[in-house]
């Protein structure tokens, strides 16, 4: 592609330009005083394909517009649908900005701005990757279909609904991503898996209004000591989770997947202490790399009752609660994992308590196989634009669009983030690389050419 | 005792009208607003001495004054300190009240007023069991002191500091307080012991920051799983407290009191019914009453950590907290039971974590032994004026001026509550039966009679 690749340097401080203009729009899409601002900043994604002829649409939603756009039909070829947001993270704390967050600022390499990275920068680099390929080509290599959405910080509605109601306008063969961070700074990275969840409200009632702990302690079953005793009851001693059944769905780790997590520059003892722990307990046999992206979990994310005050008041309280959760890897299924919780929650509950149950929401893993020929083209696009073969690593948390995308499209997604662990995404002083949006620029491009190669 | 009881008779009304008079003055020890009212209580209080030509002191503190005052020396008789409070309760809600709360109402053979129970009605009766033996015979068989406290309901402060300087002056061979209630309707009590407490504040210390659960959970260990182990390791599956040690010094029930216990109207359905359960764990191989009253135990009366409000956050939080009581037994003591929980939570704390122990109150157990000649002449007294012998009783919760009694003047304390356990002590609607407090004056009068017989 040495034209294309001439192209992408020739412009390069155009690019940089047009970047600044894209995070000079203030479209935090959090509040609602910046309404005029969504609209502007999608009308400036619009006018992105509108300089290349495609016919973008403004898609209207109950909150922010999302744009889409398609390039002219490619028979044969596969269809890529590219995602990414042009909201952005509310600024807060002001002050503790070094420049003003809507005045993107060159520093040290980088370009500080709310939405440098996450996702405006990011984003960038698919729609000049598909301007460079117009421009020089006058064409695509392959179907490519954008959908652009502006509510991504605020919890994506309405394009969780435009999806389930229109899965055919967006049908493909893979999604690409890129609102991530590569592994490491040089260490670009491809996430083949993300975990699924599972997450609750456990509450437990015991008596029927507080009781003096004094008079009473000893004689009634306490809540909380009943709380406590339940959730310790979800995990053994080897820091498995009790649930019936709950790890014969699991897909193991392939020995070839350890030895690639093993291979990471990933050191426990740093990891550990950039948390401020000097080291931790969890399933027996595994490394916390592979605890924490493909093993299932439980985690308490909350808990309360009774006093929480200064000092000490004497309380048997009538009810306890605690938000619980599983962290669930690919082919494990929510609703058995309910259904199990179930089952175990009334082996573990004593005399004296009822417990309730409320689910939230549940969402699947999801699992690119090793041997995706879409992978190994994404893997061989970054490769040629970092001048390194890509890592392949997986993500612990949920991201729930890419699970969207991939029940209801049935594709997978390539999670290709150019951005970087230390980039401030959601706090202040966000930034973004500069080399690294030029590298995602030449990926970009090349990652059309890599897989127009697929057959399919 | 017939010139005593008939003086006691003939002046029913007159005691029952000098009560509404004392119920009228709403002294609250709470509110700020009523600190005159506060005085006006004492100073009725002192009145009732001064019109027996006894001399009152008017103790100040710094909150609301005490009233003291002694009878004229018995040499070689016993010396019983009479406690009572002159305070009450708060009154809301307000609207909750029949009729006006410092407007006493007589309604079913009951007054209805605040402080009707806690402590006017019960405390006037020792007043008037003095008067009818100054008025009848001009002096009294026994020595007594009377301390008369205005700070119960808001923790006694003046009164423990009083006691800590001034022991001398306090100093008896019994302590007689009337701020309870009887077993039940008809069935009168002596309660001859009471728990003791051991109060912490239980921190767990886990990661320098909140944490996406998502991204890390599995590879650090989570500071509610963590607590929720712990407190869960803190009793065995008999519900035995595992502090190594615990039991050393426990005081067993003789087989005297387990059968006395047994004997008590107490239904345990019933009892469970009251607070709205269907059963109860707890120690194994004790009734319920007898864990209730006369077993050590582990409550948590508090537990908060991570994310409380709606719906779900995926927050793996960097602490979690817990306020933890033991109830101890006569003979527990609270400094070996801290030293104790240190030693056990360090064999159930994982990595991962830290934590921290923060010591609230400790109060030993209080037992008055099964032999005590002065329950057994209180046993008398009240037989004499209920119709029937008390039944032996200990409460659960902990009384900390009855510690300070035991502890600061080597007393026992003779508790004899008039009161019923629906007496709505605290609540709106508070009442003390009349035909009690007729009895319970009458019970006083003879009880300083049964305290003379006792040889030193």
């Amino acid at each position: 592609m040495p034209d294309i690749d001439q192209y992408i340097e020739s412009n390069a401080s155009r690019f940089e330009e047009e970047l600044c203009e894209f995070l000079r729009i203030p479209s935090i899409s959090a509040d609602a005083g910046h309404k005029e601002d969504m609209i502007r900043a999608a009308e400036w994604v619009a006018g992105q394909f509108r300089r290349l002829k495609l016919s973008p649409e403004i898609i209207p939603t109950a909150g922010h517009p999302m744009v889409y756009a398609e390039t002219p039909t490619v028979s044969g070829a596969p269809t890529a649908l590219v995602y990414g947001h042009y909201d952005v993270q509310p600024v807060e704390p002001l002050d503790k900005w070094i420049s003003p967050p809507f005045e993107p600022t060159r520093r040290e390499g980088n370009i500080v701005a709310r939405g440098a990275t996450d996702d405006k920068g990011q984003l960038l680099t698919h729609l000049k990757g598909l301007e460079a390929w117009m421009e020089v080509e006058g064409r695509l290599p392959i179907n490519l279909k954008y959908i652009i959405e502006g509510e991504e910080e605020v919890g994506s509605a309405g394009l969780e609904k435009f999806i389930a109601e229109h899965s055919d306008k967006l049908a493909c063969n893979c999604v690409v991503i890129s609102d991530g961070s590569q592994f490491a700074p040089g260490m670009p990275a491809v996430t083949r898996g993300l975990r699924g969840i599972a997450y609750y409200e456990l509450r437990v009632n015991g008596p029927n209004r507080d009781l003096h702990s004094g008079s009473f302690g000893g004689s009634v079953t306490n809540p909380i000591n009943a709380l406590a005793s339940i959730l310790n009851g979800l995990i053994d001693k080897d820091g498995r989770v009790t649930l019936p059944g709950f790890y014969d769905d699991v897909v193991e780790l392939t020995d070839r997947e350890r030895k690639e997590l093993a291979a990471l520059p990933f050191d426990e003892k740093e990891y550990f202490a950039q948390v401020g722990v000097d080291g931790a307990i969890g399933e027996a046999g595994y490394t916390a790399l592979e605890r924490r992206w493909a093993r299932p979990t439980f985690d308490c994310c909350g808990i309360w009752g009774g006093y929480q005050g200064e000092g000490a008041k004497t309380v048997l309280p009538s009810t306890a609660a605690a938000k619980i959760s599983f962290r669930l890897v690919p082919n494990q299924n929510p609703a058995k994992i309910s259904a199990a919780l179930r089952t175990r929650l009334a082996e573990l509950t004593p005399p004296g308590v009822k417990i309730e149950v409320i689910d939230f929401h549940g969402a699947p893993g999801v699992l690119i196989p090793p041997d995706s020929p879409y992978v190994e083209a994404a893997a061989r696009a970054i490769e040629y634009a970092f001048g390194r073969r890509p890592v392949f690593t997986r993500e612990g948390g949920s991201i729930p669009i890419v699970t969207t995308f991939h029940q209801k499209l049935g594709a997978d997604a390539l999670l290709i983030g150019w951005g970087q662990d230390d980039d401030n995404t959601h706090s202040p002083n966000e930034k973004f690389s500069l080399a690294d949006f030029h590298r995602g620029i030449r990926a970009s491009a090349k990652l059309w050419e890599e897989l127009a190669q697929i057959q399919l």
